[in-house]
């Protein structure tokens, strides 16, 4: 395929993740989503609330990637460094906005009610523009490729459904996936051959283990509509020559 | 503290979870476990199944952290490619390694059922010791301060249970968690003020939505027991001078 391909880097921050205290939901929100509007989500970075390694961690994805998505640290507490942090990696101030402050009496309703811990969610990095929040109203923020949101995954879906209309892809890339009882054992030589007739067709092989049986998942994906169809033809007859039984896809993710 | 803190980096291998078709579990598990023995989580990478991406990110990894944990990529199909690239990156050729071999021999019991695809997961880094894998048996590899492991949550648990007597770490930091139903807004300047009277403790604070009411989730981790103590309690009291409801952590984490 001739057509760019847009990618896009994540750089989900926070101790609670890193600690296991909390399981990451944002991940497969995100690359979901992105993949939806043809960008593709290429490396994810999970750090820890230290300004040092959020500045160095944003400069280098923002440059090695045509869009940057944040999660985390955005919120009023002194553990929420995450905006300063983005703030000195582009050599910018923070600074109240407005706009913000205006989004915060939305949500508190008088100026009394915006106190000294949840006016911090007023300040942003100066010139920035504004992620909305139609959950909790503090906004995040957008610097240049970079888009800086909260770590709660309900305002994530909020703060990212507000602006994916603004960001610029290419075409979706289509997956179609089945799921079988064979182990990758009994079927990976044929399916290398089937990976062989179609360059454009990324096919994946998953084991899972399911009730004690071991199975499959295979997941074909590709720019090129045709070429998955078929590939994916090819990878079910493949799987009844073997004799293999097809499995609902969520019955087995949902005990993997 | 004058004790050193061990540092791991973990390095999540495949395209299924950066496309959001397989929500990562290993990354909570190994957090959990390594925090367990003393051994903190610093860093997660996750990357696609692209060589190039998986020798520089381990190559950068090894160097940084005293221990680093792969996952994903090393099964019998054409798309595992981590054992090749993990060799690559430290200089090594994947060679027929006769322990692995016999690994395979306890799994399928004969010669003629390892057949072509199967012996890939024989062939491992030269020189490299084995990590044992409890439930499929195929085996891990370790290179230096790397363990590279399978991508399945229950075989990495397998493999992780198997090494982890082997790893040296320091002092596990303990932790202890409330939650309420007070939004951070409350309660950040207090909570605050809190954190500068408890240098050796991090105190992090997580809002959460449960049933559409929002809540905070504080975090507060040590080394020091006492002065870990000593802070949990003085959050507990702030939280009653609010009037604060006291929530069951489970039930707030489940329905974030």
């Amino acid at each position: 395929m001739d057509q760019k391909i847009y990618k896009a880097g994540v750089i989900i921050i926070g101790n609670e993740i890193l600690s296991g205290k909390t399981q990451d939901k944002n991940v497969q929100f995100l690359g979901t989503e992105l993949n939806k509007i043809g960008i593709r989500l290429y490396e994810i970075r999970m750090i820890l609330d230290i300004e040092e390694d959020i500045i160095k961690t944003v400069q280098e994805l923002s440059n090695k990637y045509d869009y940057v998505f944040t999660t985390g640290g955005i919120g009023p507490t002194h553990d929420d460094i995450t905006m300063e942090a983005m703030a000195k990696a582009f050599g910018r101030k923070v600074v109240l906005d407005q706009r913000a402050y205006d989004c915060l009496l939305a949500q508190y309703k008088t100026p009394d009610q915006i106190n000294e811990a949840r006016i911090k969610m007023a300040y942003l990095p100066e010139n920035c523009e504004l992620v909305p929040n139609p959950i909790s109203h503090a906004p995040g923020a957008k610097i240049g490729n970079v888009y800086i949101m909260a770590g709660v995954p309900r305002i994530v879906e909020g703060m990212f459904n507000s602006i994916k209309d603004t960001l610029v892809g290419g075409t979706p890339m289509e997956s179609l996936t089945v799921s079988t009882y064979l182990t990758e054992g009994i079927i990976a030589i044929k399916l290398a051959e089937i990976q062989t007739h179609y360059p454009d067709v990324e096919i994946g092989s998953y084991p899972f283990v399911c009730d004690k049986r071991y199975g499959t998942r295979l997941v074909s994906s590709s720019y090129n509509h045709q070429a998955l169809q078929n590939a994916y033809n090819d990878i079910c007859e493949m799987i009844k020559s073997f004799g293999g039984q097809f499995i609902d896809a969520n019955e087995e993710i949902e005990n993997t």
